[in-house]
């Protein structure tokens, strides 16, 4: 049993340091987060409320016509318990002339419609209030490339972006989340019933495990194999963090210069601050 | 005077070579282009043409309700001349509703929304039509961060992302790109009367000359003053790239464990392929 407990009151001191100090040097001091209901974003909300204030924190509720309304009623539950701003956007009526264009839309193009509305919201309110965009993204999803592009994925700052999903909720927990929030099963709620480990085909329990051996513990597949995984798994998961690279890379520049942006034009993002 | 004169032939071999290989590498033959009616996306797609074939472009058209015609036209112009497939979306229901909730919202939001939202439709012809998205930034556009984040910035391959303004006119000459297009003034036409030039308060050819200098040439301030440029000029366009430089990165994530997506977990697109 590989164990991937971590010391939450480091790590929420890491984290919570993170948001304070990226979000300050850039000029800013507020943030603006969007609220799922589910357990990502809501540790992100608590660790941002803790960095900045809760005077701070934007948060806001974006449900589809068919989003849950236990998704709805966890965010407020949260936005409640944390006294945080909100505000709540239907995408409703910006997703729905695309989706009756294109009546045989599958559900994988209606959902990442979504997210990529989402976006727009969070980024257009990140203009409004003057607050950095606060990634709600863990370590499972961004290397299963379980994510939209440009969509949930996009953010300024991601404080829990090197958290397994199973650690997400470990910190949760110490965080003080609502236990209705921590103990239902994720999901994307793009669609009805869609949950996350039905559609990946494997638990979090178990991808996290794998997870930590072959990227923290850079083991090569026969190690894995010797620590009790299966074969075709170790692969899959293999091959899936392979293709899904694309979205953890930014758009590449044919390079035809001396110095090119994204291959030796380099800078961090607070160079100049 | 400084030279910015490309080798034309040259240029194009190259990316045209560019979009090829990586479009094949990925498993794909097909491309999707938005077409805005401009220069730089007109380049673009003449390249995508020559380097996959006409009959493996999407070419989009994707207006708002007070879009130029003449965009549309243009736009509509190389349609015809390059033979492509196309299709025609408007944006005007998708953004409508919230331009409408925020009714005080300034051009600069209604800019980005727009730009965003036809990301959206990009992507999602991507996944229906199976082509990749090309890029259409330039590289002076980009070092200027005067783009939208997660909008036209968004793409798998840019092709012109490596070429000033000035020498993207250069090859759209020797590529044919009708005239009209070619000798019109630059325009984002997110508003009605917009120019790139008024907007960002100097000339391509005069930025294009000092970013040249300054990124290509690694020349400091005072040798850029020395080759003729006055003080104030060069220091806000220094500022304004450093300050840009967010729009280059991906989002940032705090580090707490040995290995890091984006800082010690690092590599190309086409990993595994």
């Amino acid at each position: 049993m590989i164990d991937l407990t971590i010391n939450t009151d480091l790590v929420q001191n890491i984290l919570t340091g993170f948001i304070k100090s990226e979000v300050s040097r850039t000029g800013y001091s507020r943030a603006v987060i969007n609220l799922s209901g589910g357990l990502d974003s809501a540790v992100s909300c608590v660790l941002a409320v803790e960095a900045l204030g809760n005077e701070n924190v934007l948060a806001l509720r974006l449900p589809y016509k068919t989003s849950s309304n236990d998704s709805l009623d966890h965010a407020q539950l949260l936005i409640n318990e944390l006294k945080v701003r909100s505000l709540t956007i239907p995408i409703t009526g910006m997703v729905e002339p695309l989706f009756e264009q294109f009546s045989d839309m599958s559900n994988i193009r209606k959902g990442n419609i979504m997210a990529r509305s989402r976006m727009i919201i969070a980024y257009d309110q990140s203009e409004a209030f003057h607050g950095l965009v606060i990634g709600t993204g863990n370590k499972t999803e961004i290397l299963l490339g379980y994510t939209t592009l440009y969509g949930d994925s996009a953010s300024a700052l991601n404080p829990i972006g090197d958290l397994y999903k199973t650690q997400v909720r470990q910190l949760a927990t110490s965080l003080g989340v609502p236990k209705v929030i921590i103990d239902k099963p994720p999901s994307a709620d793009l669609w009805q019933g869609q949950t996350d480990e039905d559609e990946l085909g494997f638990t979090y329990g178990k991808v996290d495990q794998l997870l930590y051996l072959l990227v923290d513990q850079r083991y090569q597949p026969a190690d894995c194999l010797e620590a009790g995984f299966e074969e075709k798994f170790v692969h899959s998961v293999i091959n899936r963090i392979q293709r899904m690279q694309f979205k953890r890379n930014l758009p590449l520049i044919a390079k035809v210069s001396s110095r090119t942006i994204g291959s030796d034009f380099l800078y961090f993002r607070d160079w100049g601050t």
